[in-house]
């Protein structure tokens, strides 16, 4: 198909789409006349998984070639790429101080989470235990456990969820949609079961 | 005490605290001259509540408005202010479609989970069934079930950890901080558990 064709079918402007072919994210079409491309389906789906990367996911292009970068290595296994893609994906996380950063390592450790070390989930976590303790609140860390078990039966549903798909890229389309999503599902989620518990426990309706 | 000890203990600037106590978010002082007040310790712990309110529940001038007068309406019961509280504190919601809108209701009733129509978090939960649909990933909605049991668990967790607090003003704050690091937390457990999940399931580590 012409790039035309191809920003129709998957709603990104023409300009959008020479700019990752430009920045490399987006493999070149086979030439049918010197200024003249052809595009198929892989294309289709590279592109839609970098909207997904950019629109949901809120890479930068910098971030979505790293994900593609582990996505096109030969040697790439499932596990690996889903790492990169999600650390990609990630929190804002601050950088947190030693003592906080010891204790989020020793509550990992103490549930068997193996972790990558620069992994910005662990220095989002740090991050909350500094501010719980900066407001006063340090009892709040005794939250971290219910959460985590919490969080166990929610990334079994998210891997349930992406392994269903069958190709890779729409595993990863599916992970970062998933987490995106996911997080704002979970926090409306949190909220009205906070809403159901308040009005079971404080005996009102 | 004066205006700058309670500066000093709470952090907040002293022209802030005159901007509080303009908006009438805090009670005026006892005047002991023409231009000099006196504060007390219910001073102290209502100015740390709006700083909870405003610094990390990333509330409005306006919005901390409502809920201190909730919280200061002689016939309030707790799951009352909760309630108010945690609309304030709310998750970015968009409109949603009106099918998308009957699914959710359809869901939280299945649930026996009441709700308040205008709850934000019904319209976040929506804007997520939406978004979902655009981007072609329909299935998604079925993790919903596996979230919700998920966070029922972090609420039973969320409403022992407020409810281990005594005074009011302290309860609501405990709601602030809870909801906002908790978020933070769980966004970062969830991916670490994923991890962890993903190599048991992919067989690696």
């Amino acid at each position: 198909m012409r790039i035309g064709e191809m920003s129709r079918r998957t709603g990104v402007p023409v300009p959008t789409i020479k700019y990752y072919l430009r920045e490399g994210l987006l493999s070149p079409g086979e030439l049918t006349s010197p200024n003249q491309a052809r595009y198929g389906e892989a294309h289709v789906r590279r592109l839609k998984l970098i909207r997904a990367l950019t629109d949901v996911g809120k890479l930068s292009i910098a971030a979505v070639g790293e994900v593609l970068g582990a996505l096109d290595e030969p040697e790439q296994s499932l596990h690996h790429v889903l790492g990169v893609m999600q650390r990609s994906v990630s929190t804002n996380a601050a950088a947190g101080d030693e003592a906080a950063h010891q204790e989020a390592e020793k509550f990992l450790a103490r549930r068997g989470w193996h972790y990558h070390p620069d992994d910005p989930s662990v220095r989002a976590l740090v991050d909350v235990v500094v501010k719980a303790r900066e407001l006063g609140h340090d009892r709040f860390v005794e939250q971290l456990d219910a959460y985590a078990d919490a969080c166990q039966g929610i990334a079994e549903a998210d891997l349930d969820h992406v392994l269903r798909r069958t190709e890779v890229e729409d595993v990863l389309e599916g992970v970062v949609v998933g987490t995106m999503l996911g997080d704002a599902a979970i926090a409306a989620l949190r909220r009205l079961a906070q809403q159901a518990v308040s009005a079971r426990r404080l005996g009102e309706v």
